[in-house]
């Protein structure tokens, strides 16, 4: 299992100069990987991204959320076909830094929605995530839609609602991306959906409540990191937290991030990094009893 | 104490029918109070609801989420000056009806805000509340702000944000609301607001992590009753659920109602007013422990 | 699904009057079915428990905890022999008034040990609890074996240890009996060993964390009745209390139980009831999530 | 805050080759102080303690159990003066040692009795923790009385008994002594019983329900440590844990230890203290919300 760190904990600028820094952290902090929030692909620079990684020895995976200029959900041609080939740059950077995963909100906008999706608009979502799928295929990564609450899609809300959407998809590398700050939002509990989605379960998402330090909200890690051990999840878990201390202003206002949760990211980082490993630790013991 | 329903559990339409339509059902589902929706007190059919009261024997009291163009914390005073109008009105609704409480998102727009509160947005906002919770004094009506998540307000997300917000206007008749759906996303547990608000605490909304039936979903309830008896509250009490298959589709729309978790008002109520009634019978025991 | 009431919530006296007052009391309070504790089957008045089950139309079954003296797990064969009487006589006592399942601490003594189950009182245990499911098999009757905490049993504390125990035994009649209370002391979650055991589970207890009002401890119950909904469990469901306000001196000496957590029957047992179906009301609607 | 270690996580034996050991596994694994068990106070080998206490740099506290022999709430006087000679010696061997505090279940014995104390009982308990005290607090040392679950005391089996007991004695160096695994059996949350015995708190354990890896069970730890966080308990925190891998066939018996939770006691001792104190980290940032 690959325990990792969005690159957002440590810096709000993603230049040359912020990768390298973030990838530093992300290794100071003991984690092995690095998700690099790839919101505009075609600005990030590679380069920079795979000596960074080569240099530290880290690993990497790309996530992202859509704009609304490049939801894929819309039902204007020339939006959907914006979004596909945002993802598709986004899928070669993951691909061309040596990247394993493309995951986050990248099935419609990741934004206040004020109506549901129209079904024209799902299908177009499907229809493109089917495409970029069969591309990430060819390069060798594999690519999950995260399920987030109902501030930040209209469509994935639920584990059931994206296992739906991705086995009527039906691609190999197609599957399901959890995140414990939306599933405390959406869920019944922090148990069934990993045991509903197990097979497809691709990617893991662990942030508290408020998206502060781990332990220091509502969210019953516990339950979920018993669940990931019940069913033998191994995919990668990528710590994610946002604080109005270090967050580019735009994220900020789109996710809301208001407020100061923690002013240190070093201590956050470390502090993450044990958290998510003595879980597994601990839930390895289960065994035994 | 008194235990409330929220009119929305029983129809998107607040015209004359409406509104005797839900106190009947409020009345027959054990509750002892209505919260009606004041986002149009304008339009809001006194009559009918003095009537209605009447005949089924119902208390009462009126919230609301200021709109974009009734927003308090705007710096455009003819946008200050319209919610201020607009909250008056709420407030002589409420005293008409024979109400004791105003209460909601009433300090700002309830919206998702893309930048934070600018400081005289946040002055203009507590002049108003100041102005309102003296009115409000007048009429011998209770005022008080929710704690809402980052996706509905930037500036009350915590119960020490609006304690401090309340503390700094220091009206006897202005408090703080607080809501189980929201404190399970921005506060650290479920106990310490309840503790640290109080004095101060005049009004609690029970909603569920997902807006659902109690007990389905992520809400640690029986921490938050526990810390309503170890304080002694005994203001109101009432609850709150939106499924799309009641709620008028401009509400579902800003609250992001994109499914369906329930289609029986009738069982959704009356197990909700049993479920809390039950968790205080329950918490009254814990003095003989 | 039945709902059930332990008569001991009623009174600690089972004579005739007993028998009929807990009868007559749990189905006031609204339960399905009594659960009556056979101790002593011999001096059980069957005739007694025939009519007020009859008259008050209510359902029933019987659970035990071995004494010293009659604990099967022993190596004195004297000591076998007579719990293996005893059971026999609970049995036949649970099919004459009508009943479906034998329950409890019926595989040794309901007792703090001071040293570990030898082998041979393993295989004793085991030997006399295959040839009495084999009799109930007869009698149409359900037997099965209670997990409870370290204090009560020094054999079955785990349901995967009680699902080995009734594996191996390999009886269709015989299965595994979880309690709440107890596994909140010994199990590693509410969740998983409700989906272990899930083919094999023949009986439930409610009880809370100190055994008073459901929703006054620890024990973490919307978890256990979510893993109850997912897995369709649908065997009898019985509820668990004790106060030193009613209970007989010498179980309570037995059970450990100092002091008043409540003193009206009445209430806690209505709470109870209602407490228990309204977890499944709500359970239920998680299939429209 | 002092974060320690009891010492049968390290070993069963407590002569000088097993008091070196544990004191040097307590330190390899990051904590500060060792609570060393004190059954039999007239054996242990304090100067192998006091050498190895300052070879590794470690502190200190002492606690117990009373045997049957020793159960200060007895009503033979005989009984009585055994135990208040042996919480002396106790005391004089925590004070030999530099050790800070004598703790555990030193005012009754540990065992599962089968009757309520008697007044009488319970006037020999809190005379000879009255003058134990009194002898304490010349010595530098203070007393805490544990709060233990029904199978362990028939005296202090919550926080608010203990807390009357200590106020009714008044001692300004005698406190009340929480653990966790006995809370989450018979307290009614994880937060109350800090907030209720605050200042009269002087001694924490933490155990995890089962008495496994911290984290692998029931206990609400996040609760507890934001409640100790809250009152701002600076004493110390001893992680306690029993496995049928390590601990002395008496104690085994006397604790129903019947099952191996752990058989790697360095990893499960750095584990528990990574874990306390990274809670401490964690809540601190609360501070900033």
């Amino acid at each position: 299992m690959k325990i990792g760190c969005h690159g957002l904990v440590w810096t709000g600028l993603f230049d040359a100069a912020g990768i390298r820094h973030s990838v530093n952290k992300t290794k100071e902090a003991g984690f092995d990987l690095i998700e690099f929030p790839l919101m505009d692909p075609f600005a990030f620079d590679v380069e920079a991204a795979k000596s960074a990684l080569k240099d530290y020895d880290l690993g990497a995976t790309g996530s992202l959320g859509l704009s609304a200029e490049a939801d894929i959900s819309s039902e204007d041609p020339d939006v959907v076909r914006t979004g596909e080939l945002l993802l598709n740059r986004a899928l070669d950077v993951v691909a061309e830094v040596g990247g394993t995963d493309l995951c986050g909100v990248i099935y419609c906008g990741m934004k206040k929605y004020l109506e549901p999706v129209s079904s024209q608009g799902l299908h177009n979502s499907m229809a493109v995530i089917g495409r970029v799928s069969d591309r990430a295929a060819d390069l060798g990564v594999n690519v999950s839609v995260e399920v987030v609450n109902r501030y930040e899609s209209n469509i994935l809300n639920t584990a059931r609602q994206a296992l739906k959407y991705v086995q009527e998809l039906g691609r190999a590398n197609l599957g399901v991306h959890l995140d414990t700050y939306h599933m405390n939002i959406e869920e019944s509990d922090m148990f069934s959906p990993v045991l509903n989605t197990a097979e497809a379960l691709r990617y893991v998402h662990i942030g508290e409540s408020h998206r502060g330090y781990l332990g220091t909200g509502n969210v019953d890690f516990d339950t979920f990191f018993k669940a990931l051990g019940h069913v033998g999840y191994d995919g990668p878990v990528v710590f994610e937290s946002f604080s109005s201390a270090v967050i580019a202003p735009d994220v900020a206002g789109m996710l809301g991030i208001w407020r100061n949760l923690w002013d240190n990211s070093e201590e956050l980082g470390a502090h993450a990094n044990a958290y998510i490993r003595d879980k597994f630790t601990a839930v390895n013991t289960i065994a035994l009893h």
